[in-house]
């Protein structure tokens, strides 16, 4: 059950509140976020919700039966939207784009990849400067510096980014230079993460975790918003499977899956998705004209030359074939 | 290696032919199809191919290092394009619709099914005679009687009919009755079914294994081509993973890796890829913008009331609605 | 709802039973075993099983929730003894040994193997004669003539042979030449051949699917009792999963979890399960002390010469070992 | 390649060395542990042995052809032994038995678990302060002050503590409390929290990841050892798979397979292997007899009463009778 208090309520409003719904034998968990105030009260047993509806400062009641409360689309009139700022909005109906290196590298691959995407029209920019990488010998990204360096540069040409945020301890060096927290797909069920990132106010996006269930990606969701932080969308990018003929499973029934059972927007990472370039563009398409809000990809100067994920990477006139074909799946209209 | 005989090979030539691959260390497995007649060698040494190159009675010759070789999309010119006559053609670049019910019922049900699929310009029904069921008390189709029911009615439509066998022994009683075999997901692996139809001047469309790899799948079209039957096409319908949010996973990505390794018709399940109805129609979308060559889905008056899968099955209303937005993406030009 | 019936009931008797079942409005499935008649009742309303219980003809009702019914533990006395003559029995409490190569080859091959069984003290001979392959071009076994062979030599030493069956048509052809039918595990599910098994009065000893479920692995013991034959057991082999350490990983957990949910015997065949000749050892001796009925495993004189899994074959020395050690796991006495 | 440096190798000998590694076109990792001096030299160029061999400060070097380097089994020449202290010991050819419940949950908990394991010879007991849960708002732990009443009460009775660490900033709060830290499934591959505990002098047990790989399991053992923590061991808990009779798939392949490819204890949970209270026990004696160093499984007074994981937790009758046969099987002399 949500409660969504008034902005108007006492501190004894509040109390007399907690007080009835733990005689009701509910568990009450108050969360304040950047947009409102919210009792989400935990418990099984079946009562007249009018016995708290009369009390005064509440604005509104929501029963969700789903086990995930917040981050359900039981209780929302409207869908989530991020706003990003000079008019970059991700789930407002448009298809946002996210497209980058997989590690940023150095001044001028930065450079290169801005104006591609400027070129391109394409307004966010994805890249790693703390990489996870299963083998502690492999690079492991340029680190806040990077950051900060990809910052000033992204900040001049009006370009967003969206990175991922490893550990705690980095959140709060980041939070200047990120307009975008991303947690990744190791770490879909980091609580202590996620605890941290729902205190502050920038969007995260949550990657599905390796072979982490829809319903883990919600709840790891639950987190954050109850946390604090309602800024909040999520991504599908492929699941491990049995099959051996592509790095992941792209699991395209997650994006309608997802859009039916949150309010949150839901993006698409096709390059983690299937990890072979030449497919790449089928995957973003697909997921694009099956719902999602926006596709997240790799693209690099030069692929073959990437520091990370090179066979995974288009290049920049693959990007730009992508970026068109995916302009003329969001014009098509079916018209219903 | 597949060796192309030519159409005027003498018993003499073909013998000196099969010696000289003896003399390699290949083995020369003889193929005869309704089209050609092919030697595919299987062996391992390296070799100059001109040995063989130059021998009387050969029309061509290709390498293909794929364990497959038939199917493989390395040595055919153009992909197969199967043809059921009365202008129905799957895999000539434009985009099939199959649709129907999970089983066929009853008269007025073909019925209504086959009225639905006219005014909807759709030629080819789907339905179940052979059932197979995972538990022995369930309801296991109308059998031959009822396909002969369905073959009458769909005749005079002029809508052509792809249905399971299930066993070598149905071949001869099915065949006059129908346009495509399937072989179902449980039989994938079936080889004496494979074999079999082989011999069968019929289209077959083999579904993948419900954790088959995509190799299995070739692997098991190559039994039907090196039977004696080049006309094939492959069905990707979902396979098993860990999620439980849907009945299958829908490998989104099966579809242009399928499409790169062979020349085969590819075909898309949405209906068991996902399993949940008001899921079906993003997923069928997601396959046919991804390069499926058709599509496969379950349709039923009252889905409600269907024999089986009615979890799964789109009224007509759904489905009507459905073929006009694939008629849309297939109607978009990406112009490249 | 499995009623058993008095070997005097009359067919007047039986026919008021059936009325009487259908009234209730459950489906009666008559069924006929070596051993006894049942009727199976499938069904979901509730009633008073005296409305039954007082009927003539009957010997005991049993109410049994699970969706199999004759193979559910739920209402046999006694667990299932497979009894292969000549004081060979499976599930008796003792541990069975089933070795042999994957594939028979020659009758050296045979003697070899059967030689070795005997000087080990083991009574059943595993071997294939008609071997389902991925590939068409693979070896696919010697086939009705192998089988012959390999009898005549068996019954001299009075080995029992376990053998697989792939199609309808080979059941009558090998009948006569053996003690156990494999249905191997691309076949769990040819619901055909499992009816036409039934109908046989030999055991049969089904394989879990490669991904099969545990409960889709006694729906299919279902088909084989409920078309009349009794004399089952089943296979644990290792399941399909992202792991690429080992072919397959051996589900442990199946084998407690089977032997609670049916009265059949439980066999683990541990070099299927993990595919690497080193470790097929500790597999088998962990499938042994969770409670396994018995053991089947690949042996070979010489495995690196095995026409088909060599890599997971053991030598005679090794097969030894093995049986030596799951003696000794069979002495072992944890006195509860 | 690992290096294994002489203790009185000098500064001076330790910089020509790393030129000569890096001249040769490798990467040369210093890695300092409790116990020696390396130097991990990653790259791909075959070179002769010797132009290293011969320069002073090198104790010994191994070629080492897997991608993990220093856990892997190919250079050292004893197995890893991890010493608690007290004369209790992991992995010196014993069984070592870790039990407890799931959380901590006040001290008569506490104690009447000691007493339990004191009766039974149970030296190490397990249990959660800090808890990972789905749900935000889950019971989460009692934290630190749990863990400093546990320790209290557990030291006077002579009993090892291991408990999982969530994150980095835990472990200097815990690190005096604690025998073995553990990192839980979902912390595998939390790569700060790993690199973290290699700076740390305590032992430390890794989870395999929910669906991790053996090899990931493997590299993540690689960051600790290479950030200067050799105390380590690995624990086998079950897999995420397709089958839902269980709560996972333990994975009884893995324990030879990591036996083999590593050095390092190996430990097997059965509890969370399988999930279901009535298998644990055939489980952990399958574990223990395919080669474990070890089992932790979960135990508690009450288990319907238990915060958590009531359903595969031990009462202490049902972990007294266990630890009686994992004692038998420990005795079980094979004689090879």
């Amino acid at each position: 059950m949500i409660i969504q208090l008034s902005k108007h309520i006492t501190a004894d409003q509040r109390d007399q509140l907690i007080a009835a719904i733990t005689k009701l034998g509910y568990k009450a968990n108050g969360v304040t976020t950047q947009v409102a105030n919210y009792i989400v009260a935990i418990g099984k047993k079946e009562f007249d919700i009018r016995t708290l509806g009369n009390l005064p400062g509440i604005e509104d009641i929501h029963r969700v039966s789903d086990d995930y409360k917040l981050v359900s689309n039981k209780w929302k009139v409207n869908r989530t939207v991020i706003d990003l700022g000079d008019g970059v909005r991700i789930g407002d109906g448009s298809l946002a784009i996210m497209a980058g290196p997989c590690s940023i590298e150095n001044e001028k691959q930065i450079q290169d990849t801005i104006d591609h995407l400027k070129q391109n029209g394409v307004r966010i920019m994805r890249g790693g400067v703390f990489k996870p990488r299963s083998s502690p010998y492999a690079f492991r990204g340029l680190g806040i510096e990077g950051l900060k360096l990809w910052y000033s540069l992204a900040k001049q040409s009006g370009i967003k980014i969206v990175t991922e945020v490893m550990q705690v301890s980095q959140i709060a060096e980041m939070v200047d230079y990120v307009d975008v927290f991303q947690v990744g797909a190791r770490n879909t069920q980091n609580f202590n993460l996620l605890d941290e990132l729902g205190k502050v106010d920038k969007p995260v996006m949550i990657k599905r975790g390796i072979s982490g269930t829809i319903e883990e990606l919600l709840y790891s969701a639950e987190y954050v918003f109850s946390a604090g932080n309602e800024k909040l969308m999520l991504c599908e990018r492929g699941i491990r499977t049995y099959e051996r003929a592509s790095r992941n499973t792209f699991d395209i029934n997650a994006i309608p899956i997802l859009k039916e059972k949150t309010h949150l927007p839901v993006i698409a990472d096709p390059s983690h998705g299937i990890g072979i370039r030449e497919f790449v563009e089928p995957v973003a398409l697909a997921a694009a004209v099956a719902g999602a809000d926006g596709v997240i990809y790799e693209t690099h100067q030069k692929p073959e030359e990437a520091f990370s994920d090179g066979q995974q990477t288009l290049d920049f006139a693959e990007s730009a074939r992508l970026i068109n074909k995916l302009n003329k799946i969001q014009q098509l209209s079916f018209g219903n």
